[in-house]
């Protein structure tokens, strides 16, 4: 795996000195001491994960990891899977949801087919980087081998190397079938019954969602995945985006993104009942860390203003 | 009073028509319908308010009134009340935390003084509208009269008549001790025992907040407000800057701002912990729906983008 050597390699252990200082800074400025809430917390974790202060949004970049899942045979989903390669086309034209957010955030948006099985245009703008013409069918055996698993997480550790010199970065993806595929996974990881992280996706109907608690219990019961390896349970019951992106994923409506929050004790800054995916609300949050990042740069600080700090 | 009456004559029942309008557009977008969540909320509410579809925001506006209040001298803050003056000014020069929000969300600062004690300089970008040189300690009678309560309500209305052709109105508040009277306001028309709805403020110790609730307990039975007369309750336990608001507050981690919005049957699209004021989460929450009006402006549609709407 030499692009994930080359990718971990990198990393260190964080440097605390831009956090504090970043701290140091929010205190200085003219409000009450934490009066910006979960603003100044993201000021400073953005300062804490970059390793700079000030931290800068200079090249925010949302990927956004296409791929199509054999467990659409099952009719978990409410619409047919030709859509999946329909809306890499229109992310390339620029008319989808996540295209009009990432502009009103000021962010590129990177376009990766990772295993679509509709016909797909060459275009100049799609990172090609497919693992496979959709997974298989999870009910029937494991949806992919644990070799395409580790390709497609080295080809999502590849489309950030290749960007480069990014400062933040969004996830999101596009897949008809792909919550199936995403709440076997947290089941799995979680040990939470099927029926408690599977939700509605595009927008199902109750026998829909039956029909996917079903295919997921089948699914976990035929290939029994080991919670304690992540690649396993990648493979056996994940898809090529979800193992491309294998990162932080933005809160969503489905159930199974509140379990996971919660099992990896984070608490999401916007919680819009938004499940459409693409990388939306990381577009929104981008915005929202503009904000933050502006906070520690152009606030007053209480000697600049010349206002009272302490109390009569 | 002659400019409430004007402002009320151009209320009509809302046209049901931009919204119904902006619903039908939404679901022809690539999307699952609903899928954008809130976003989707919040762009058929701006085309109901506004009554224009497609609904635009081409001149927002924060309104961030100051005053001044009596009840500090029983110790119910961390700042002595000469800070309400320096932040004014510190808002003139573009320097505090609204100041910079509003910049990001492309949105116009107005700063009123309603009624500052300390001395403020000649500003031509402040709205001098005082009623008062601060109200009188709330703890001994009421804050003001109900004559200055009307002055201040249309002085408010007068601002935004006095700006015309707004199409989003924030607002915000500055005033040393305000968070008591705005906790006395909530706990008169809620009936909600003050220390249910008092909180810490600007950030006083626990000892301050117990002569907050304390002070507050007092006002309530010196002057007995009548619940069912918003004007005697802004009169007796308000502020200049309350009364000249009188509308809706952003969400606040001051616990009497939950039990309005949940009395009012109103969910806030953002919830960040902030309990700055001054209009921050106003600022913040036009860059949410610009981003909404963006979607219903800029998505392609199913028939545009050639996606199949359909379940195979």
């Amino acid at each position: 795996m030499p692009v994930l050597q080359k990718l971990l390699s990198g990393i260190g252990l964080p440097d605390p000195a831009p956090g504090l200082e970043a701290q140091r800074a929010l205190d200085r400025l003219t409000k009450p001491p934490g009066s910006l809430g979960r603003l100044e917390e993201l000021a400073r974790r953005l300062a804490e994960i970059s390793g700079r202060f000030p931290p800068t949004i200079d090249r925010p970049v949302i990927f956004t990891l296409a791929a199509d899942h054999g467990v659409v045979a099952e009719g978990v989903s409410a619409y047919p899977q030709i859509v999946t390669a329909q809306m890499v086309e229109n992310f390339l034209r620029g008319g989808a949801a996540v295209n009009v957010l990432a502009r009103h955030a000021g962010a590129a948006v990177v376009v990766a087919d990772m295993g679509v099985a509709g016909p797909l245009p060459a275009h100049p703008a799609l990172v090609s980087a497919p693992i496979g013409r959709g997974t298989r069918n999870m009910c029937d055996g494991a949806a992919m081998t644990r070799e395409e698993a580790l390709r497609a997480i080295e080809a999502g550790a590849g489309l950030v190397l290749a960007e480069g010199g990014l400062d933040l970065i969004g996830t999101g993806e596009m897949g008809i079938g792909n919550t199936t595929a995403a709440s076997a996974v947290v089941a799995a990881l979680t040990g939470l019954p099927p029926a408690t992280v599977t939700g509605t996706g595009t927008g199902i109907d109750a026998e829909g969602r039956a029909r996917k608690v079903d295919a997921i219990t089948r699914a976990l019961a035929v290939n029994r995945p080991d919670p304690a390896d992540g690649v396993d349970v990648l493979a056996k019951v994940g898809g090529f985006e979800i193992a491309g992106l294998c990162g932080v994923i933005h809160r969503s409506t489905e159930p199974g993104a509140a379990h996971v929050l919660e099992a990896l004790g984070l608490e999401p800054f916007l919680d819009l009942d938004m499940r459409l995916g693409e990388g939306t609300g990381s577009a929104l949050c981008i915005s929202l860390a503009r904000a933050a990042v502006k906070i520690l740069g152009e606030m007053a600080t209480f000697k600049s203003a010349g206002v009272s700090e302490h109390s009569p």
